[in-house]
């Protein structure tokens, strides 16, 4: 068995070198897909992995792919990949640590003169946070099959920009076709974004798949009253039939527990005035579950559930369902894999569930794919606060190294 | 016994023509205390009732008072009050009727000749809505020596605009000191602000007093997180905790029924996105009943129910009183006038507690005080939509007329 270790401090190194690319106050990084932060750190990338011996393709949709030949070319390639753009107010860490610890074990592979067996290809899918072009994690969904291309390509931003013409803006509209090449495997390291590995001290997460996910609007209309004056048997009160609502969510969670979560994350009042009774409540709902089936489950409990509210208050409500994402397994040889690595390195792990979205949830549709996680402090991400340390960053590339060797040598 | 007769189509004429002045969309008025519209409905009265042979007066803080002799200028006024300045949305009712019926009074008795034996006084409060500036009911509030002038005067709008330049600015800066005269009786017709009288299709409203309230601003602090990716068990979520706080204090309306009112009218959620789980709300809180004994037990069943929420959820909590009024009860020899006024009308009456303030409300505090309420169309005031029908503002300004006569006839 081969005992490559990566290096700490040039992968640290490596984060706060592109941190510089869209760096905002606070010690965050604003760099929004397909802006010029996002050519500078795209431009980076590809000079540092070029330096390292790797051949560059950009595909149609702005994907960059940095294939380090194996010794058997004919072998589908290993993948290693996230993204590299940020939320408005982003970390360092979600997506860009899967890109720079691929990075990373190139230059471990280089430095030590290693040579896979299979192709690996460190990869960099646009607009995964799809704050300036929605929806989110457009471009491995494209690569995926889950979108055409012509569809990414349509999508608008606020100032009313085309994907497109911002792509070819910055210089990154390949020629390849995306999803035409084939991946052998696909490995993904990321932040945990929730708190489960920190609070139970944890330094891996083995992550088998990702939840299942719902997502509605709800608009609850009753009437507007003084609340002075009006009489309590007299009102509709949308505010208390909404608050029924957040309840029962939160209640459904619990009954399909302990894998399952459910939350109201926004809720409008209106007229929202001291003295007004509440007329109207906009709501949103998000259930999710690993099992499709639990999640079916959750979501018929929540449409009874309200039902029952709409009736004792005397309401009207409309419910919109907006997203259905069913839920994804790893493939269990990778995770095994992963799993190994952590073990050989001396690390703790737990096996568990990604509750939120990723690259890896599309491309487990075309190839053999799983991830790893990494705790992050207080589960916070999507802000500037996003803070891993460097031996917990460390901890994930080593892992990542590892569990990517363990899978080369079954080929 | 008289029987004087108001004339209805020139009360609602009077309505119409006046509510020319700041006239908005949808048929309302935005007539702001102090403003250009307001000088201009002031001149109207004023003009109006000295052309029916009243004295005006106008004191420090700019209530008129439009006096018409009695057969003994040694008694106390009768005073018939509301006020003419709108909500910025408002509509052709809420205080406006309760002016312009004593104008239609005066019209009667000039009309007919008829001489009461006590003075009667025609009265508009400024600033009862409190809108432009707070709080509301200012200037009854000095009259009533809750207020003192100098604070009045200090109020600044949201231009930074004083209280006391406004009024030197459309002129009506009076010399007279507020409080400074007393008044033998006050009378105050209003709209109800409620759907009580509508939904039990009662005509006259004779109010027996104002409730109390308290006002409470709360604050809900617990932790922000992934909506997917953290667990329900290490969830400390604000929103579901603000939820039970709103089912709280509608269920402690319920236990202290059925004359106590209890709502949450404004409710802000942050961050308040759909993949977050919530951090932090901000709500307030609106405890009314006409009895002081039992709004205080309120009061404290809402602490103890908020001290069991913050204990369940381990969520820290923040409560400011901000408001305390304590209930008014109207003199009942006043409250039997308006009974029997509107017995003698012939019209269908109920005993009833006002649920909003009125600046009857602060100067029942230094005379002998009752008011009549007219029913709204769905309960609905501060609205364009505000509607009271032609036969109801007659009705309630003959009962006013009546009650008016009936207290005169026993002095």
């Amino acid at each position: 068995m081969q005992n490559l270790t990566i290096d700490a401090g040039r992968l640290w190194d490596s984060l706060h070198e592109t941190a510089a690319f869209g760096a905002c106050e606070g010690g965050g990084i604003n760099r929004l897909t397909l802006t010029d932060d996002d050519k500078r750190v795209r431009d980076w990338f590809r000079r540092t992995v070029e330096a390292l011996g790797c051949t560059v393709t950009i595909d149609e949709v702005g994907n960059m792919f940095a294939r380090r030949p194996g010794r058997r070319d004919d072998l589908l390639p290993i993948a290693i990949g996230s993204h590299l753009d940020t939320q408005p107010t982003g970390g360092k860490f979600d997506g860009i640590l899967g890109v720079l610890a691929g990075v990373e074990i190139l230059r471990t592979f280089h430095d030590t003169g290693y040579v896979t067996n299979a192709p690996i290809e460190i990869i960099n899918w646009t607009n995964e946070e799809g704050t300036r072009f929605a929806p989110a994690m457009l471009c491995s969904g494209v690569f995926a099959g889950v979108f055409d291309p012509e569809f990414a390509w349509s999508r608008t931003d606020r100032d009313g920009i085309r994907f497109d013409a911002a792509l070819e803006g910055i210089g990154y509209k390949g020629s390849a076709k995306a999803g035409d090449h084939r991946l052998g495997a696909v490995f993904e390291l990321h932040i945990e974004q929730g708190p489960i590995l920190e609070a139970e001290e944890v330094q891996i997460g083995v992550v088998t798949g990702v939840q299942g996910a719902r997502w509605y609007d709800l608009r609850l209309n009753g009437n507007t009253g003084h609340t002075g004056a009006t009489p309590m048997r007299l009102r509709r009160n949308a505010l208390v039939g909404a608050s029924q609502v957040v309840l029962a969510v939160d209640g459904i969670a619990g009954e399909f527990g302990p894998d399952a979560v459910a939350s109201v994350g926004r809720l409008d009042v209106s007229p929202n005035s001291r003295n007004v009774v509440p007329g109207e409540v906009f709501l949103t709902v998000d259930l999710r579950h690993p099992d499709d089936g639990v999640l079916e489950a959750m979501a018929r409990a929540f449409e009874g559930r309200l039902a029952g509210i709409r009736e004792r208050y005397g309401l009207e409500m409309d419910l919109t369902p907006i997203w259905k994402n069913p839920a994804v397994r790893f493939a269990s040889e990778l995770v095994d894999c992963v799993q190994a690595g952590a073990d050989q390195a001396g690390f703790s792990h737990r096996r568990m569930v990604s509750g939120a979205g990723h690259d890896a949830a599309y491309l487990a549709r075309v190839a053999p794919t799983t991830m790893i996680f990494v705790p992050c402090l207080g589960g916070i991400s999507h802000n500037v606060a996003e803070s891993t340390t460097r031996e917990e960053c460390a901890a994930g590339a080593q892992v990542l190294l590892n569990a990517v060797i363990a899978h080369d040598n079954t080929l």
